[in-house]
C-alpha cells in the first residue's frame, strides 16, 4: 500500500512540516504552527469569539462523494460561519487531523490546500493542529477564533416579539444535493457546489452586527426550522413563517417540479450555511438596502410573537406538516 | 440496549443541556456553551495562546484501563498543559466529542465531571463545545486558550548554548503504568495515578516565564529525547544529557531493579506532561529557590551545546544507545 507507507516515512512531524509550509502568516499571529500553542494578539477593543466542530468520516461526510481539496474548503467554512453568525471576523483557525492509514500524503495536502483556501477568501489564517493516526475513519476537528468590537457580537437571546426573520440566499441546496447523492443520483453542478464548498455570510454577519440591525443571529447548520428554533427558545418566543416565502434556488425549484415532497429540504435539511437573523420592523427598509449593497438576497420569511411555538402557513392559510425539526446527531438515522 | 436509548432519548440538544450544567462561569467569559461561539475579553496587556489536541479511542487511551472521570481529567489536563508550556495561564476550554453507541449518558456526565474538575483545578472553565455521534471510537477534541502578559511566552526556540537543561517532577511513570497494562500487569496506585491523572504544571510555567528564566520550553508529551529534540531543533543547537541525572521516581525505580531496560521509558515514553526547559548558567541558583517555592523538584539534566545531535552520556563515561527518538503518530506500533 502506497498510501500507508507514504505516510509512515513521512512521519507525524514531517507532516506538521508539509502542513506548516502551507500556512501565511498574518500581522496579528506572532506565532504560528511549531510550537505547544499559537500565540496572538487581540485588541483592547475587541472581544474573542471561539467556535468548534468536530467533522467524522461516515457522520458528517462521505470520501465517495467529495474530493478532498472540497472537504478541507468545506471544514474551514462551516466553522468560520459560527463567527460570522455572530458577526465576529474569523481570524486563527485550528486544525486536528486523525487519519487512517487509507489516506495518503497527496490526499492530506489536497485537504490542506482547501482549508488553507478557505481560511484565505474569509481573511483568517491556519495557525495550530494536531495530527495522529485514526484507526479506522478519518476524523477532523476544526476550532475558529474571531474578533468584533466589543458588544457588538448578535446573540441568539436578542430577538423580540414583532420582529421579522429574514435568512440570506436560499434554502435546502445542500440538503437536496445530499439526498440525491445517497440515491445515486447526479446532482446538478450548481447544488453540487452548493453541498461540497458552502460560503460563510462573514461580510454580511459584520454589517448585520456592525450596525446593529439584527438582534438575534445563527447560521443555518441543523436546517432552518431547527435553527429558528433556538432563537426562539433563547429568546423565549414564537414565529410564524410564510412556507411560499421561503427563498428557494432555480436548481431546487426546479427537482421540486418532479419530487414536490422535497420541500421539506429547504425547512429542515441543514447545511446551508445561510445567515437567519431578526430585526426590528422598522429596519426592513434597511435590510433592503443592505441586499442591494452586498448583492446578496435577503428574503423576509416571517415575524416572530411572544406566544411560543413555531407554525409554518401555507399559501391557502393551512399549516404546513413538517416531519422532523432538523438534524439530531443522537436521534436522527445515519445520513453519510 | 439502555446506553444507547439514554442518548438516543436525550438528543444532541439534551446532551449540551446536561454538559452546560456542569460548566461554571468566570469573570472574563461575556457568552459560554449555549451560541455560535463563546465570547471572552482579553485584557490590553496579555496575549493569547491557544493549543489544540485529538484524543481517540484506540489510539491515545483504552477505554478498559481507565475510567470516564479520568478520562475527562485527563483530556483537559494533557491541553492546559500546554498552555502551562509557554508559561501561560488557561481560561477557556472547547470540548468537542464524537460518542459511538456503547456509551452511556451516565459515562458522557463523568467524563464532563473530571473535564471540568481538571478545568477548575487550573483555574480554567468550559467555555463551549460540539457533539455528535461516532461510528466506532470515542473520539474527544480539546482545545485550550490562555493569556500570558505580552512578551513573557517561552517559545521552544530561545535556547543558546551553555545553558542548563531542566525538568520537574520526575520520568517514565506514565509510560511505565502504560507498559505494565498493555502486559496485563497492574501498575501501582501512584504510577497508575500519574498515567490517568496527568498534572498540568501551570504555576512553574507562570513562574518561569514571568521571572523570565526559562529561555525555551516544552511539556513532556512525547517523551525526553523527542521533546528536548524539538528544543533543540528549533533552537539550532544539541545537547548533551547525563543518564545518572533523570529524575525517576520511587515506584519507577523498584520496578527497574527487575525490568532495568525499562529505563528507556524514562527517556522516550511520553505523556510525563512535565516541564523541559533551559536557562542560562547563571541562573542555576534562582531555579533551586524556585524548586523550594514551589516544593517540586526542579532537576538539572544536562547542557545544550553549539554542536548539534543529543548525548545520552552514562556514568562510565559511555552513550547511552536509546533505541528510538519517542511516539510518532505514523511512524510508531499502535500502544492502545
Amino acid at each position: 500500500m502506497v498510501a500507508k507507507k507514504g505516510l509512515a516515512e513521512l512521519g507525524e512531524f514531517g507532516l506538521i512540516e508539509r502542513i506548516r509550509q502551507q500556512a501565511v502568516p498574518a500581522p496579528y499571529l506572532r506565532l504560528g504552527i511549531g510550537d505547544d500553542c499559537s500565540i496572538q494578539a487581540v485588541a483592547a477593543e475587541d472581544e474573542l469569539m471561539t467556535s468548534t466542530d468536530l467533522l467524522l468520516e461516515g457522520v458528517h461526510f462521505n470520501l465517495e462523494w467529495t474530493d478532498f481539496e472540497s472537504l478541507g474548503y468545506k471544514s474551514a467554512a462551516v466553522n468560520i460561519s459560527d463567527i460570522a453568525a455572530m458577526g465576529g471576523v474569523p481570524r486563527c483557525l485550528y486544525l486536528g487531523l486523525a487519519v487512517p492509514e487509507t489516506v495518503s500524503v497527496e490526499q492530506l495536502e489536497q485537504f490542506v490546500a482547501g482549508f488553507v483556501a478557505a481560511a484565505q477568501a474569509y481573511g483568517a489564517v491556519l495557525a495550530g493542529g494536531d495530527t495522529c493516526r485514526s484507526g479506522v475513519a478519518l476524523v477532523i476537528s476544526v476550532t475558529a477564533e474571531g474578533t468584533a468590537p466589543q458588544g457588538q457580537a448578535v446573540c441568539r437571546s436578542g430577538a423580540r416579539p414583532g420582529d421579522l426573520v429574514f435568512v440570506s440566499g436560499t434554502l435546502g441546496d445542500s440538503a437536496l444535493a445530499l439526498r440525491m447523492l445517497q440515491q445515486g443520483k447526479q446532482p446538478s453542478a450548481q447544488l453540487a457546489f452548493r453541498h461540497h464548498r458552502p460560503q460563510a455570510r462573514v461580510t454580511l454577519g459584520r454589517r448585520l452586527a456592525e450596525t446593529g440591525l439584527a438582534t438575534a443571529m445563527i447560521d443555518v447548520s441543523d436546517g432552518l426550522v431547527a435553527d429558528l428554533g433556538h432563537i426562539l427558545s433563547a429568546s423565549g418566543l414564537g414565529a410564524v413563517l410564510h412556507l411560499e416565502e421561503i427563498p428557494l434556488s432555480s436548481g431546487f425549484s426546479e427537482v421540486l417540479i418532479r419530487q414536490p415532497e422535497w420541500l421539506e429540504l429547504a425547512l429542515t435539511g441543514g447545511e446551508d450555511y445561510e445567515l437567519l437573523f431578526t430585526v426590528a420592523s422598522e429596519s426592513a427598509g434597511d435590510i433592503v438596502r443592505l441586499a442591494a449593497e452586498l448583492a446578496l438576497p435577503l428574503t423576509r420569511i416571517g415575524t416572530l410573537q411572544a406566544e411560543p411555538g413555531l407554525l409554518i402557513l401555507q399559501q391557502d392559510g393551512g399549516h404546513y406538516p413538517f416531519q422532523r425539526s432538523g438534524f439530531d446527531h443522537f436521534s436522527s438515522d445515519k445520513i453519510y
